[in-house]
């Protein structure tokens, strides 16, 4: 459960869904509001926890890219309804915490 | 998403999911790796949180009751598909991870 702990992972985990191959630069770009830094903690964190893989090219300069594992298919549907519960009640916490 | 970011709060959820008031006390006792802080801090979010509603007893001593809300068990199948993935994955982690 602690693994999508952070709020970031599911959504990174929803960014790279389809199974394509995103450059770090690209994963960033998807994910404007989180600062790139975190990101890469937490794709740091998704890797060793086998939900997402590494593959770095011997290029120059190194080009590296992630990509969705099978378990982190395997996690889709929960976060899938874990937005979809969010979207449902997103009134009751605008009513309370404001809009963000 | 974050509502329930800390694994403490599901296994509350899950812990008085039968919609019974429960004692701060029988929490405690009912997740007893948890420190009883911890789990306090976690139930106090959750009030805020709606997730769960605290009723006060004004009685000598004064009695408190957590009772699970419509909110928190519209959160329970989410919950449920946490805690069963876990368990379908366990192995893959305790082979990494070592057992706990």
């Amino acid at each position: 459960m602690s693994l999508i702990e952070s709020k970031w992972k599911s959504c990174i985990l929803d960014e790279i869904r389809s199974g394509e191959a995103m450059r770090p630069s690209e994963i960033h770009k998807s994910l404007p509001e989180a600062a790139p830094r975190v990101l890469d903690i937490q794709l740091k964190e998704m890797v060793e926890d086998g939900l997402v893989s590494k593959t770095i090219y011997p290029e120059l300069p190194p080009r590296s890219e992630y990509k969705i594992t099978e378990l982190g298919v395997s996690l889709l549907p929960i976060i899938d309804s874990m937005l979809r519960w969010g979207e449902e009640h997103i009134e009751i916490f605008e009513r309370k915490y404001g809009k963000k």
